[in-house]
């Protein structure tokens, strides 16, 4: 059997991922893979109500529950999705993992980013995946994007670009940590070139 | 200022914990004091929809999924609830905390006990209650009371005797680990002699 193979896709909104995430699947399933495409957080219907309760809370969510609410999301959906995908020698491409929560809650919040990975790796009992893509943007050209789309804003969206801008530093350095897990990519190269870089790391390791 | 007390009430379903509240409340405002009577799952709106989403799931919650969730709950409530009103020096009293989880999920699950309990102890910055009262009783004795008062079982309620007594037994052995915050009391005692154990000991710390 076809060994199982687990990629995320990695960027802040606007970054491209979830048109990277359906042209790789077209091509994995091409090549006879069977793909599971999916995302966190709100890849299973438990994660759903998680991802509601996140996203669109009216009041403040307190740093900590916030990312135990993302944990928890996770924890779930590997359990349920992502490892069964795996152990059947499919490959998972997914919408966010482990380094959001790092990037976002760790770097741009006030949370101490080891202790944010900690919780995550008990989460998934200590799931990394094969290759990480982080489509790399700088926020004003994402903005521009989101604004075009007439995309509505989200409470992590709407936070200033100063935020993102941590974030985005956060990613490069979980990126310069580990090369050998990570892809990173110029997300403002065209679409076909992006898919292309990916395909050859993917086919690389597949 | 009057010191703020932390007062948290363990034990099955059944056992009495709202009853015992109630009745403490009413004696600490007698006494003068300002009480916020809360509870976790489900003392804050964010709180309660994690609440529902535990215990009235259709489906399967992964094990570490339902802590994690319990955890967040914990995080938002201690962060928005607990600490606030101990700084204005009021009493909370609490139905259930961290022993609920390390009781529940550790010792009744397949969890680490000691695992989950570094979750919550993450989730609440270290927040230990003054005193925790344990309304120690036999299941068999709180399921008749529970089919009494026709009480509709929830998820976990309609789980097995069996768990219910791995629960209880885990309940005495983190009362036997920490003798001076715990007050383990019968709960087949009557209602009235229950209060009064408890108003002695409150009265020795308040």
């Amino acid at each position: 059997m076809t060994r199982g193979l687990f990629v995320t896709l990695e960027g802040g909104d606007g970054s491209g991922k979830s048109t990277q995430a359906e042209l790789l699947e077209q091509w994995l399933v091409a090549r006879g893979r069977t793909v599971v495409r999916t995302r966190e957080p709100g890849g299973t219907d438990v994660g759903l109500e998680v991802r509601e309760i996140v996203l669109h809370h009216r009041g403040h969510v307190a740093p900590r529950a916030e990312a135990l609410l993302y944990a928890a999301d996770r924890a779930h959906h590997v359990a349920t999705v992502v490892r069964p995908a795996l152990a059947r020698g499919e490959v998972v491409v997914q919408d966010r993992y482990i380094d959001s929560s790092v990037a976002y809650q760790g770097a741009g919040r006030v949370l101490d980013a080891e202790e944010v990975r900690g919780i995550s790796d008990w989460a998934t009992e200590g799931l990394v995946p094969d290759l990480t893509i982080l489509l790399d943007l700088p926020w004003e050209v994402a903005r521009r994007r989101l604004d075009g789309a007439r995309t509505r804003y989200d409470r992590l969206e709407a936070e200033a670009g100063e935020f993102h801008g941590r974030v985005r530093d956060a990613y490069l350095a979980l990126a310069a940590a580990e090369p050998a897990r990570f892809l990173v990519v110029d997300a403002t190269l065209p679409m076909d070139g992006i898919a292309e870089r990916i395909r050859e790391r993917i086919a690389a390791i597949a």
